[in-house]
C-alpha cells in the first residue's frame, strides 16, 4: 500500500520524536504541566488514544517532503515534531479564543484546567516547538539550521496575523472573499506551505524545487480548508463527524457563508439574527445553494488543488514518497465523497 | 554621569531597534494589530509616553554587558530587543492570567481589546522575539546567533514553568520558600540571567566569564524580586507608587508572606480568609513583621544582592559599562530608600 510509509514508518518515529520533546519538561513540581500537554496530544487521560491525537498531516507532509527530495525524512523528524507541536499550540489557544469546549471529542485544556493554565500550556508548546526546530543542528549545518528557523518564525507570525483577521471578522458585518483568503492563507496555508517548503529544504532540493514544493503546500492548504468550509454546510454526517450546517448554527464566516452574504440579499437578511432555529438552518442552507456560493466553493477547491497539483508535478518528486504524496492527496481531497 | 550611557545611547538606539521589529507587521488589514502592539509597548493610544514604556531594564543589563565584556554593544541590539519583547510577550498575557485591568497606569490589552485579541496579540509578539533574535546573524556567524537563540528558547521554557508554579500556588494551602525560589527563579530570574548572559557572548566573553556574567543576572534577579515582595507590604508608598501592604490586600503569596504562612499561626489563622478590611491588613502586616518575615526578607534580599556583587567581581566588567553597571544596580536596590 502506498501510505503504508506514512503509517509503518513515519508515524511511529514522529511520536517518539514528539514524546522526547515534551520530555525536556521534568522533575516532580511540574509533573501537572505534562500531565496537560501530555492530555493535549491525545497521550493521556480520558479519551487518549489515536482518535484524539488528529492525523498528523503536517508533520507528515514534511517527512514526506524531505524523502520525494531525494533526502533522509529520519533528520528531519525534528523539524516535524517542531511543525506538529506548533499546530497544537496554536489549537490551546484557539480554542480560548472560540470559546470552544470540546476538541476531538474531549473537553478542551481551558475546560479542564481554566484560561490562565490553559493559556500557559500553550506558550510551553510554542517553546518546545522552537527547541526542537534548533534541534536540527544534529543532522544540519548552523546556516541550514538558522535559515530553517527563520521560516519557521515567519509562519508563526503570519498565523497570529491571520488569527488576527479571523477574531475581527467575527464583528464585522462585511468581509469580502479577498479578505477572507488572505485571513486563510495566514491562519491555514502558511503552515502546510512552511511543513512542505521546509521539508524540501531539509531534503537538499534546490531553490527551484523548494518554491515549487512551496506552492503545493500552500494550494493544498487552501484548497483544503475551502473543502472544510464545504463539508460544514454540505458535509455527509456519516463520513466528517460533523452534523451538516453546522457552521451555518454557529455563525462561523466561512467561503460559502462570506460568499452568500456578498451576493444574496435573502440570504443576508436571514443571517442577521443571534440564532436560527433549525427550520432557518435548511433555508439558509438552501438560500446559499441558489445564491451559487456551493457550485462556486467547489469550484474554488478545485481550482486550488489543481494548482496544487500542477506544483507538485514541477517538484519532481522521488520514489515512495512521490506515490504517498500523491495518495495522500486524493484521500484527502475526497473525504466527504 | 555614570548611567549616560543608558539615556543618551543605548536607550534611544533601542527604541529605534524595537520599532523597527514591530514594523515587520504592516499593510493596511493588520493597522489594527499593530496598534494594539504600540499601545502595549507604550508609544501609542491615551497614556503614551516614557512613563508607560517600562524601565527596558533587561535590554539595557544585555547592552551593558555586551560593552562591559570588550564588545560592541550595538552589534547586540536585535538581542536586546529580542527579550524585550519576549518580556512583554510574557507581560501581556499575564495580564489575561491575573485578570489585572491596569498596568503602568493604563487599561491591560485584554480589557481595551478583549481576551481573543489580547492572546494573540501576545503571540505575534512572542513571533517577533524571535525574529528579532535570529536577525543577529547580520553581525554574528549563523553558530553563535544559534547558541543564542537555543539559550533564549530555554530561558522561555523556564519562564512557562515558572508561570505554572506561579498559577498553581495560588490554590494550594501550603507552598515553602523553596517552592517559591523555583518559581522566582523560572519566572523573573531566568530571563535576567540570561540577558547578560546573551550579552556576555555577544561580547567575545570566554565561558568563565560568561558564566560569571549569567551568576550575576540570576542572582540579581532573585534580589529584585525579593526586594518588590518586601515592598509589596512595608515599601514606602511615595517611592513605589504601590500603597503599603497591597500584596496583603491582593492575597499575594510573595516571599514574606510564605513566610509567615509557614512559621507564624497567627498569621496563617488570620490569612485564611476571603478579603481583609483595613484594619485585618494592618494586623496582618504587624504579625507578618513580628513573626520575623520582614527581617528574614531584606536578609535574603541582601544575600543576593551580595553574591550578585561577587559574580560581578569574578566577570572582570570593562570601561564606562562597568561603572555604569554597578551604579545601576546601587539605583535599583535602594529603590525603597
Amino acid at each position: 500500500m502506498a501510505l503504508d510509509i506514512l503509517s509503518k514508518k513515519y508515524l511511529p518515529a514522529l511520536e517518539v520524536e514528539l514524546r522526547s520533546v515534551i520530555n525536556e519538561i521534568n522533575g516532580t513540581p511540574y509533573q501537572q504541566l505534562k500531565y496537560m500537554l501530555n492530555y493535549h496530544m491525545g497521550w493521556e487521560g480520558k479519551g487518549a488514544g489515536l482518535q484524539s491525537q488528529g492525523k498528523r498531516i503536517r508533520p507528515l507532509l514534511l517527512l514526506l517532503a524531505t524523502n520525494a527530495a531525494g533526502g533522509d525524512w529520519k533528520s528531519a523528524l525534528p523539524a516535524a515534531a517542531g511543525i506538529e507541536l506548533l499546530h497544537n499550540f496554536s489549537l490551546i489557544h484557539d480554542d480560548i479564543e472560540d470559546k470552544s469546549p470540546t476538541r476531538r471529542n474531549r473537553p478542551t485544556l481551558w475546560q479542564n484546567w481554566g484560561v490562565p493554565q490553559a493559556i500557559n500550556t500553550g506558550d510551553a508548546l510554542f517553546s518546545l516547538a522552537f527547541v526542537s526546530m534548533s534541534s536540527l543542528d544534529k543532522y544540519y549545518s548552523a546556516e541550514i539550521t538558522l535559515n530553517v528557523i527563520r521560516l519557521f518564525e515567519n509562519t508563526v507570525l503570519a498565523l497570529t496575523k491571520g488569527q488576527f483577521l479571523d477574531i475581527s471578522f467575527e464583528d464585522r458585518d462585511e468581509v469580502s472573499i479577498d479578505e477572507y483568503m488572505q485571513m486563510i492563507s495566514g491562519k491555514t496555508a502558511a503552515l502546510i506551505g512552511t511543513s512542505i517548503e521546509i521539508g524540501a529544504i531539509l531534503g537538499n532540493a534546490d531553490a527551484e524545487t523548494q518554491g515549487a514544493f512551496r506552492d503545493f503546500g500552500t494550494n493544498l492548504g487552501l484548497a483544503f480548508q475551502i473543502q472544510d468550509d464545504y463539508l460544514g454546510i454540505w458535509g455527509d454526517e456519516n463520513l466528517t463527524g460533523k452534523s451538516t450546517a453546522t457552521d451555518i448554527q454557529e455563525k462561523k464566516k466561512t467561503y460559502p457563508i462570506i460568499y452568500g452574504l456578498n451576493e444574496s440579499k435573502s440570504f443576508r437578511k436571514l443571517w442577521n439574527k443571534d440564532s436560527f432555529s433549525e427550520n432557518e438552518v435548511e433555508q439558509l442552507a438552501r438560500i446559499l445553494e441558489a445564491s451559487g456560493a456551493r457550485e462556486k466553493t467547489r469550484a474554488d477547491e478545485e481550482k486550488y488543488i489543481n494548482e496544487a497539483r500542477t506544483a507538485l508535478t514541477r517538484a519532481h518528486p522521488m520514489g515512495e514518497a512521490a506515490v504517498a504524496l500523491q495518495t495522500l492527496i486524493d484521500q484527502l481531497m475526497n473525504r466527504s465523497q
